[in-house]
């Protein structure tokens, strides 16, 4: 027993989602992320390793998944934490030299890389998570582990949202390096709105629904002038069981930070979360006074009290549910090494293939004039 | 001066309506109903005449109408609390006998009926006011007030919604007298979810941004078995303006009362309002911090302010907010007496004629595979 | 059965109050003001009573209570809203002409005034009703009679406040009518906020709890420069059967417009209850989620449903609460002109003089350093 | 430059603040714990430091500060996580070896004992940190350089709470190991609940306000049978600056967890904060409407700003509040040891000290009736 070590591709200075990876990886204690290949740029690239005191940094990726490969104490497992276009080629490099990965979503650039990396995984039995890290609340686990018990009964209806209005100017113009790349199809692929937060909405509604969208039909817009791909997004969705929805998502939604929210009404009760009140969860049985289901609190099913590090009214947040992820994962890994089939957990490359799969054809639908197609 | 006299035509026992209508067009002590015709089942309508100390009951609405306005005293105007399917006959024998109309909504029928209610309003030259009684409150007259102000810049996104599950299970079969006309297609009309509460998430989006919708793609649903109308409905919107959005409404979202709101999104502002808690509008100016605009406070608008009846922290409600509706008809009824122009600031037949074409686009759509259609 | 006749003395022009208890009193479309001495300026009275459309109006109380003892269609019941100063001898007017008395809180300038017009009212034999408004609210009923039944067990701690700011500036100097009579001990009494909103609070706690104050200890403040009585109070309670709590009352709360709010925690449950958002109730059993009970909605207990007049998810406000006094005491009114018993479930005369024992032992208690005084 | 190595005397299983500690000190990646003494139990020490893979364990502290002090990649601070009547020994053996001491409050077992320590750090120069971490939020921070910019004026009324019902059955009989210690007098002090909780509110105060309290009146409770110390407290407050207010705290609060919150009345504005929705500060200026102010989001003064990892919308919670006080500790650490003067932005052994004569007077007032002390 030890602690894992882990290494890290992209996430360097300027990268909001860099830290978060190093904070949830290592927040529990059973990882510690030792090298790095933090930046496409030498310098930086070293600057970052010696900020976050790692033991080895390489200036590529390529190199370093040889390297750790080849290390008498390397790696573990990857965390890709690069735009969109890399995620392929980063995750395939380490796959193959037989190094677990867990990867920033979407999966891919498009939904062939995406389907390539579900054939590498498979083909390559190494371990691969996507880190859709909002599933990893304790009040999300805690909604599907009602909807698997029953006790919303059939789902009727599905209302899932994720607005934000960090993109609500043109700041791709200036120097917002996230905003930069997210707004550039050459990097973010077909879709920058639907792509970067509408899968995590979907993610959501199907992991705690369990039921898969059957079809949609998907307004897509442009609010911004001269951006070229998507902020916006109204989408009628249909679930295989006949519940039906809508998926809201929009990075022009002037007042919000991060509102993305999950609400569904079934035959026997209705439930509803709002990820920036994370430890919350609205339960309202038919016919009975709503009941506020409390993260740490008494009336949890085992899955989210395992999720929950501390009592009620202590709040975790956004790095804790994104601990819960990897946490999942370094058991897996631990697992595997034992021998031990893995539990997955988290979200796995399927869901990823899964998550693309919706963005193209959200794109399709929107082009066509926002028509139904299934999926 | 004088109270007004007014009279109403149904809203006997069993109707949630009628009492409601009652307290509304007193609440200012501007107005008294002093004639009625309850019920059509005459020793109802009698008990009920009793019962609000009427000083004339009536076995019909026609003779109502022909009696008051033959009287020396008789009613300035009459309501209509009436299932859908009377309000075009009730409204004619007023009107045509000279007497104003506060009608419920949705205004009639069907689009012929609401048509035809619009040429007859036009021709008698009397008042006629929609009882859209959400418009009422105070902080959606804010909303409006700054919209039009330009305070929310170019709007890109609407949501609203307009959730309720009293109609989850199949109540129509049982005693409830108003699950049973609402389900019913020769009382209700082609529609009961959209047509009951969708046009007042309609009326309220149109009414707060000014905004026509210009086109819509409606997802209807009729979940409890064996009903033939509409309980469910997701839309897509798109405004004349370039914004689009949805309207999602439901009588079967379990766990909801009442949970109409309405979300506007736009260049410099969002706002944010929500039925069950109408004190206060969410004020969410780009780049600072949000403000909570609250009735009866500091901020507002001359608009929001002539509609408080007391000041911040003395919470109003419905029966105000649609007492708000009547107290502006009665001074338009005044003004015509006295030769002036009425102002209608309440809705009028023409937003009732918008609403019921809203309701048969909808319909259409969904009978069509949810496709869209221009509104 | 007719509608009755009701009259009311103060209350015009400038007075906040007066059209409070003109719509309250008339809501439920069970009495109806007809008489009114609206003002000491005969002028502004006369003024006063066209605007309401009053049948008669008189220049004085005296004249009025002698008028409408004698008048054949006289008044049942007056209402007195005039400062504190004049509820004695108003009331007395009335009740020694054998008319009704609602009357505004606090019930007397001082505390001989009380215990005078409690024997005067034995004496007399009439029904008098103090309008602690507060208590009309559905979920104050809701949490009165979840602790008679037991479900909150022994009480631990309350925890009432009323907070508000209207008075954190010195308003009085200026032209505000309201403020000029509260701030002055010559109209309002020995204290102006604990007599003010501390006794709405003090008469919600026992209402609501059942269980009498033992004694308390009194840190009564005057923040604004040149006021002569308290616009703040902190109070230590303690309670006959062993609970304790604080009293926390302030009219210079800087934000605050109306904030009264009750927190009870027993042994079997906690209780919270918010005017500003006066129909939900939380309930917090031990052991369990918390419940939000809600006015109108499922599991009141019959007190709470008796006071709902709409179904959940329809608010209702201050103005409905204050109703629910006055139906209370119109239904009272009925009862004795019947032979009945009246039922007197709203606050009467003893509950007044118990209110104002509370000021004068918190005065006495804060002007004797803080200490602790028995009740 | 490197991560520092960090100890851990207590804290090992069953404890609650063991966890929170070794997250809190490692989460920003600047510290490691290396070594622990995580129990009196050897093989319990033994079990723990495997867990939590320690480098070394020690079966004592005083073994540990003399083993540490002498290796050569020893520790550089020490975090003492023991029940409260070991502080003072733990920490002098540390002091005295030349180790730097992060402290869980209350300081020490008694005041005496308190004030040894304060000169035991003078005297050794070595860093003493106290970990009441819930001054670590960004809205408590955002809450402090409010007042100190003069944004709320003078403070005219401050209420402060801590609830929680986690005592309100007498479990310390069972085997719950953190109420045992703490509900007995040999191990926890003279008192419970002020001890407990009502420090960490009592420094909240005085540490955003800057104002010291400088007189109180504590009413304390011991409500379940058999208990020797307190477990609930009402205590009014006076400060220095003419200020008054309440600080109310209780375990015996039936429903609620962690229920800590301030309210700050000024002569300009208003603030709230509560820590069960901690990103949250609500500023109200006079004679303006309410600002919602968000940890991550526009408006907050660098002091907040600083203390914030994540954007708006992303929540933090208690772990990461916990790990700003770390962070703090840290910083100074490397400043002391690169020659500089510390900043001790977190509590001091003298904030400590001022928290234990708090809880002396308060048990002193409160045991001769709950009379008024100087503090």
């Amino acid at each position: 027993m030890r602690r894992l070590r882990a290494g890290i591709v992209g996430g360097g200075a300027g990268s909001f989602i860099g830290a978060v990876h190093r904070i949830a990886a290592e927040l529990d204690g059973q990882a510690e992320i030792v090298a790095g290949a933090l930046s496409s740029d030498p310098a930086r690239a070293a600057q970052g390793a010696r900020d976050w005191f790692l033991a080895r940094s390489y200036a590529s990726y390529a190199e370093m998944a040889r390297a750790e490969a080849a290390h008498p104490e390397g790696i573990d497992f990857v965390i890709v934490a690069t735009p969109n276009d890399l995620h392929l080629p980063v995750a395939r490099a380490f796959l193959e030299a037989g190094i677990h990965v867990v990867c920033d979503k979407p999966i891919a650039f498009d939904l062939p890389q995406a389907e390539a990396l579900v054939v590498l995984v498979r083909r390559t039995g190494r371990l691969f998570a996507l880190t859709h890290n909002y599933t990893g609340y304790p009040m999300v686990r805690q909604a599907r582990a009602m909807v698997k018990a029953g006790a919303v009964g059939e789902i009727r209806k599905v209302l899932v949202e994720y607005n934000q209005d960090w993109l609500m100017d043109p700041i791709e113009r200036g120097n917002q390096k996230q905003a930069r790349w997210r707004t550039d199809p050459a990097r973010s692929g077909i879709s920058c709105c639907v792509a970067d937060i509408g899968t995590h909405a979907f993610n959501l509604l199907e992991s705690v629904t369990g039921e898969p969208v059957s079809s949609l039909c998907a307004d897509l817009s442009t609010f911004v002038p001269g951006r070229a791909l998507d902020d916006d997004a109204n989408i009628l969705l249909r679930l295989r069981g006949g519940g039906k929805g809508t998926l809201v998502c929009s990075q022009v939604a002037c007042g919000e930070a991060n509102a993305l929210s999950l609400r569904i009404y079934g035959t026997k009760a209705g439930l509803e979360w709002r990820q920036e009140d994370p430890g919350v969860l609205v339960h309202m049985p038919a016919g009975e006074p709503r009941r506020i289901l409390r993260a740490g609190g008494v009336g949890l099913e085992p899955a989210a009290r395992a999720a929950c590090r501390l009592p009620a009214g202590h709040p975790e947040g956004y790095l804790e549910a994104f601990a819960t992820v990897y946490r999942e994962v370094i058991a897996d890994i631990r697992r595997v090494a034992g021998g031990e089939a893995p539990r997955q957990e988290y979200p796995t490359a399927e869901e990823g293939l899964r998550g693309l799969t919706f963005v193209a054809r959200a794109v399709e639908s929107a082009r066509a004039g926002a028509v139904w197609l299934d999926l």
